[in-house]
């Protein structure tokens, strides 16, 4: 296509609100335009062209691999989330609406209701299952803070599907078929991902892995191994038992006075103990359906941290937030000599599993400047879960080397989710005897408008964008430095249309701007290659660039078509 | 795609609130599936493939004519609208709601204010004009009375493509091009159409056309000549002057006692005068923005009906709306004894250019029992505009043949906006001589999802859908009668590869269910060809059959894919 006729308003200013590559780049090129700043994005003619071609590879890929593609109406009925009971606890980001009859609709911020309920609609028997139906389309979540472009908008489009099947086990092979083809499409798209162990969220189920763009921008911690091929989400990710080679305080048993001694580090001075026998207790409110909340107190080793969705998860909790002195006081907590083991009524104790059968350990006595020593949690019962976060240097689950942090972006989901939504909404299927079975699900998502941020944060440089072959909006960008050079004109023109017989898709800069504001323009846009006919066409030569690095190479126009062949 | 394997959920109910043969068959043949009854839809896996097939086409002609794809925010600020008025004009239609932090939004029913913000942030001059950006998107009208299916949903698919340009001229030559386009994508569709003269209705501007699927079941009266090409939707359709060749009426000027004469009919037989001398007045209330309206007279021949969208259209109303008794008397006026020459203060009057100049008429005297006679128009002053319906019979204004109705199903519209919105919206441009000119815009839609509807409308029996070449979900359909039969699942086999690797795209039906029901499912689905493996196998014919009309050949095994390269 030709640049003249196209619109791609490409600019030199920085949007305000831009801190990220992606976002910056995809805004200077004018592939997205922002709709009043607000998370709603517009995708002009150059970030259409990126959308279907990612789109394409996405379907491609979910289509060889048996799944059929449908389309869900996006406008959705509350009464579908009422029964699954996420119309109440999704909170404020599931859009809510009235229609002039004042009936009750959302906008879908994912479809598991819609599509249970197109399956239990369609679907009687287990002759018709396995089933794996997707979507390619809007998606709407109400971020309090949208934020980053592409990575985190209101309105974007994803990839949603969803299986089902006669078993636990039959979901479990879709849900590694799913794995496989994932990583051939974010492999396709020419990314340098991650699948690792996550923790499966607001959509509930056992069984989860994400897709991890890696990026330093990406908003996720990973915990992974470099000796084998572990890796979780911060939120999910476990170690081996940690050791500890420091000696355990000999301190007496029994309450000891420790006045203004309130933080890990003060106790560990005040008893020469190593934060590993220290007990560090943190106090949230757990947010419950209904309005209901309440105290919980978190126990962990003082050498470890609490990781907020593991606890969140051990409670069950909608949510948890942060808790004042006075509402600690009010239940009878005092900040800094907490403890998990002597606690007002109507508290509620969570202990990390390290805490098992611990020894020799400090705590909080919940009086004011007390802590208790010696405090031993053999054979003491408790409600014990994996509340600590992984740290740099925690070993590996699978191999025992010495893990590390990375950052990623999340561009693929997939859940086994079992029958926790065929169940309330009936979706069941007869089995061989003829009795009525909840279908067992699997989910499956990929951010598909995020994978455009997500290809741009890891294919960047200081002058734009770079685009990987099977995203990038053309193969390649024709450019001739002076249209008022007949020569190189008649050049462009022929090669233009050579090029495009051969099936390639080429952008022709035939536009009349400095050659200088041309090259600008293709370093910010990013198209793999580019070829450059200029001032040296005199002596027979042309110039072929790669965008990656920006690798420049004189080639003879003779023998541009060949190399072209080769390269792009 | 085997049968077996697809989504493809046939059944023999008719759902209770379909009347059309579109309505029912596409749900009848798994192709959508209501979601809670309320004109929202989901495209099960057929659906969304034919879906895709005409969207393909949609876009490959639009591409071929040089528009260029964007895809636009669905959820689009209501300050946009605002700015253009349209947010409180639009009335109930346009879904208005408020996000968590209680900013106003709309669900996208169309978007001309979209696109123009688009273009003002990213067109400056001249240079960059002309444009013409389309989307194929989601749309939101919140109907009062969705029915129908597709044809009148609530969300719906369109494509909504806008123009910008320099001059009138320059956008009139884009009109003439989408008018080509629309040709070429409905021929491309198999479709029988006409392209009409429409009103311009709330999206306003000046001249514009629908493109009518011509069907019985069309909501739409269009105005044909047989003899030449001319067509209007009866909301915008013109005639060649009326004659009438019964005598005028000899009644004295003056006023006349007429008790109980208050019909047309009554009033032709009192006077012995032909309805064409009789002046018909019809009171309707004409309701304004801002909740302001008042009380109009539209007057036209008693041989003319009113045609309510062009007299909403001469007043400049958002509507017209009928007027109760009482009202009238309220306003001063008689029912069966209006007319348009004697009007209490504060009632508009609106003439039909037909009574220009108009002698020897009766009309109501605005008095009980009373008619005035030899009424005549010459020279007088009023509001003359077109307010009377188009008949059969009435002459052709090109040709001067008579002409009839039919009906249609609009399937596209193409407008000349003129300045309308990039006006309000400051949508300008730096001329030539550096100075800003609002652009010029065009419009044009066409109604994707809707078409799956028009399609089968004009094509299906009783049996069901007959989809055309380029709309079918597959091109043939592949059954073997008996799949225990080892020679016959042998040879669907063979012919699955074969015709697969030919490029055709086959749905091959290998499920275990009895002949008969695969043969109803054929049939209701409506794919253009099938082959049948059957007994007759064992003397080497299979059957090979046309959709349209059913029509069954035998045919050698070894001769039918030549047969299918030739016919399909």
């Amino acid at each position: 296509m030709r640049f003249s006729r196209l619109l791609i308003p490409t600019t030199k200013e920085t949007p305000n609100d831009a801190t990220l590559a992606s976002h910056i780049y995809l805004i200077r090129g004018g592939f997205i335009q922002s709709v009043g700043g607000s998370g709603l994005y517009n995708f002009l003619p150059l970030g259409k062209k990126v959308l279907d071609r990612v789109r394409s590879v996405v379907k491609e890929e979910l289509d060889k691999a048996g799944c059929q593609e449908v389309s869900l109406s996006f406008v959705t009925p509350a009464s579908l989330w009422e029964e699954s009971g996420r119309y109440e606890k999704y909170g404020k980001e599931l859009l809510r609406f009235k229609d002039r009859k004042n009936n009750e609709f959302v906008l879908g911020p994912t479809h598991e209701e819609m599509m249970v309920n197109l399956v239990r609609q369609s679907v009687k028997s287990y002759k018709q299952l396995p089933l794996n139906l997707y979507q390619i389309n809007l998606k709407f979540r109400d971020e309090i803070r949208p934020r980053f472009g592409l990575m985190r908008g209101r309105e974007f489009l994803m990839k949603d599907g969803y299986s089902f099947h006669v078993s636990e086990k039959d979901m479990k092979r879709e849900f590694a078929l799913m794995e496989e083809t994932y990583k051939k499409i974010f492999t396709r798209l020419g990314l340098e991902f991650k699948v690792v162990e996550a923790d499966s969220g607001a959509i509930g189920g056992s069984g989860s892995k994400e897709f991890m763009v890696l990026a330093d921008s990406g908003e996720d911690t990973i915990v992974v191994c470099d000796n084998c091929d572990y890796g979780a989400n911060i939120e999910a990710a476990v170690r081996r038992e940690k050791a500890c080679e420091a000696k355990a305080p000999e301190t007496e048993p029994g309450k000891v006075h420790t006045p203004d001694t309130t933080t890990i580090e003060a106790l560990s001075t005040f008893f020469d103990a190593d934060p590993y026998y220290l007990v560090k207790t943190v106090a949230k409110r757990a947010l419950y359906d209904e309005g209901k909340s309440e105290v919980v107190l978190f126990a962990l080793r003082g050498s470890d941290e609490l990781q907020e969705v593991k606890a969140c998860n051990a409670v069950n909790a909608n949510d948890l937030v942060d808790i004042s002195e006075e509402e600690l006081e009010a239940a009878g907590l005092l900040a800094g000599y907490m403890g998990p083991t002597v606690v007002p009524e109507g508290v509620r104790v969570v202990l990390d599993n390290n805490l098992k059968e611990a020894d020799s350990m400090i705590c909080g006595a919940n009086e004011k400047d007390q802590h208790l020593a010696g405090v031993s949690f053999e054979g003491m019962a408790g409600d014990y879960h994996d509340i600590a976060a992984v740290q740099e240097g925690d070993l590996c689950p699978k191999c025992g080397s010495p893990m590390r942090y990375t950052k990623g972006i999340e561009a693929g989901h997939i859940f086994q989710l079992g029958t926790q939504y065929s169940e309330p909404l009936g979706a069941t299927f007869l089995d061989e005897n003829g009795k009525a079975q909840p279908m067992v699900m699997g989910t499956y998502g990929i951010g598909v408008s995020r994978l455009l941020a997500a290809i741009i944060e890891q294919n960047h440089d200081e002058r734009g964008c770079i685009w990987t072959k099977e995203s990038a909006p053309f193969d390649l960008q024709l450019i001739v430095s002076n249209i008022k050079d007949e020569a190189q004109v008649a050049l462009g023109e022929k090669l233009y249309d050579a090029l495009s017989a051969k099936g390639l898709d080429i952008l022709f800069d035939d536009r009349k701007d400095r050659f200088g504001a041309k090259m600008k323009d293709y370093e910010l846009l990013g198209i793999p290659h580019a070829v450059v006919i200029g001032k040296k066409l005199q002596d027979g030569l042309v110039e072929f660039i790669s965008r990656e690095g920006l690798v420049k190479e004189e080639v003879s126009a003779d023998d541009i078509l060949d190399v072209v062949g080769e390269r792009v």
